[in-house]
């Protein structure tokens, strides 16, 4: 079941539409995007993937080192070399070290329509630290209080997991570290307090027991977090049987909170799905559905830098009209209308 | 390189010491203690893995389940269903599923000397709710300002992460819920504030990228944890190489945070090592000792449980000397002095 009415200007932004962040580098995705309204427009803030420009027998990876020339340090393997591993596009592995294949930053890309977006032509926020070595990711936007959280994935060698950062005017940005350590990502907080603390939902991976699956905690700050619980876990043998995470912030509905979430199967086709959770005890599920909402159907979402994939970590709503931007096969940024009433449909409200 | 003094009387405590929880469990293993003093006193909070008692043909596993008899829920299998697979003695995996071997709880133990201990007749702390079904292993205890803060490992279908307990003495519990989500474990709260703020030694697990290295955090009020650094990696071809994470609370010395460690090499021979940490800036290593201060070299040492064990996650000062209490092949609780000055040495100091 697909009941996403997708933009017929799809992709909104496209590689080629972004200029690189600097000399010898180049845009090879722009994706899963944050999203939110401000001053009266609808802003982005994508995901820019890049990487150097490649030379014949030599495969070139690049991380943030603020020693290296324009902070970015070029990592060079020979092709033929026994010990690299490119098979998964995302990667470059080499002699049991991983790289990856490309160094994300984000940047913003403003709307009047909330349909035709125009990037920045500078990199927005960038990897910063030894946490960020191998770039930031996946931001998700939450405006509380005229103030926006960003909650983004740090990458390093280190690991995987959540940064925060803060911004009430799209300048300047405050860092506030590590607000969960890896292996973590899909951090999405909540739009307004819940018992009294802010509520998050994340989703930490398991090592030998657990698996990816959507937990939720708990903050007096926003910047320390505890009370984690386990909210929703992977299905064997469904669409979602993989691994699940979180989208945007769940939407306030009278019947609960409304998450939009990805799920991935066995082949790691991505698409999305909604739960629905208890209003004042948001850990607890109160319905979630059996199929997805929205699935890879269209040539865009089925071919690209990985394909099969639609994936949200932005959307805005208006009234009953929810619109998901998201990114397409891990390559362009596309946008969808859905409206929440039927989305609840689908959940028995 | 080993400098431990071990007690003549190891192993201290052996799993017949302890009796089992209820009828039809066996105590397999008793190890991993948290250490602390208490009314002149020294206090062992160990855990104690059990499992129900066997039958031929059958593989049974446990589970903790508030609606079972005995709160304890058994799981059968037939021995020769090939979908089984018992390698790992830590483990029953069927058709993709992974269960524990044993089920863990702690248990308090009482010496006046330090050397010979009495376990009590009932367990302390059993596993409670969702995230503790499959029990709660490897207690840290510290005492702040007279309270004891107790982090110990949660085991569940859902991963592994820490949960923090609470008591003043020693017979009333407050449970604070999960503050770390999974893969964590080898969490060590300091003994005291640093820059206003309370901070941990933890130990996340990274996917794909990352690896179990140990990191610090910082908290206000010791439920919720932010400010997540990475401050010291496996190192390969050594014999921490596979995973480290931190012992007890690591110790005030002149020359900075002594923090007594564990390694694991490639053949998961697991041995304890020593660091030297900032006093002002905690994530900031000074000093890391190239070799071992403890390996496993004594008989219960090297056959047992799992073999080639030693781990500690609990000590306790008395000037010079560090009584180091630790699991012995995963099956015993044995004991070793060491002198910190003779450490420290080994680190440059």
């Amino acid at each position: 079941m697909d009941i996403a009415e997708r933009f017929e200007t799809n992709p909104i932004v496209r590689p080629a539409d972004v200029p690189p962040s600097g000399d010898g580098m180049a845009v090879e995705c722009v994706l899963n995007p944050g999203a939110f309204r401000w001053q009266g427009r609808t802003g982005l803030l994508m995901r820019v993937a890049e990487r150097p420009v490649q030379r014949d027998g030599v495969v070139i990876g690049a991380e943030r080192d603020g020693s290296a020339a324009g902070g970015i340090r070029r990592v060079e393997f020979d092709a033929s070399d026994p010990r690299l591993d490119t098979s998964d596009p995302r990667f470059i592995v080499h002699g049991g070290r991983t790289y990856l294949s490309t160094l994300s930053h984000l940047r913003l890309a403003w709307s009047g329509d909330g349909v035709c977006f125009e990037p920045v032509d500078e990199p927005t926020l960038v990897g910063s630290g030894p946490l960020e070595r191998y770039g930031i990711e996946d931001c998700r936007v939450t405006e509380i209080d005229g103030t926006f959280y960003l909650t983004y994935t740090q990458v390093s060698a280190a690991g995987t997991g959540v940064g925060l950062a803060v911004t009430r005017d799209w300048r300047r940005f405050d860092r506030r570290g590590t607000i969960l350590p890896p292996a973590n990502k899909d951090c999405a907080i909540f739009d307004r307090k819940i018992g009294g603390e802010f509520v998050c939902l994340h989703r930490p991976t398991g090592v030998a027991l657990g698996g990816s699956h959507i937990w939720l905690a708990r903050s007096k700050d926003l910047i320390h977090w505890g009370r984690h619980e386990c909210v929703a876990q992977t299905r064997p043998g469904r669409w979602d049987e993989l691994r699940i995470g979180a989208g945007a912030a769940p939407i306030r509905t009278e019947h609960g909170w409304l998450a939009i979430y990805h799920g991935a199967d066995g082949d790691q086709r991505y698409g999305l799905g909604a739960m629905l959770l208890d209003l004042d005890s948001p850990a607890r599920v109160l319905a979630r559905g059996e199929e997805p909402i929205m699935e890879p159907v269209a040539d865009y979402e089925r071919e690209g830098f990985f394909g099969n994939v639609v994936f949200t970590s932005g959307h805005v709503v208006d009234g009953d009209q929810l619109t998901i931007y998201y990114g397409a096969a891990d390559e362009a940024i596309c946008g969808a209308r859905l409206s929440i009433r039927r989305i609840l449909q689908t959940l028995g409200r």
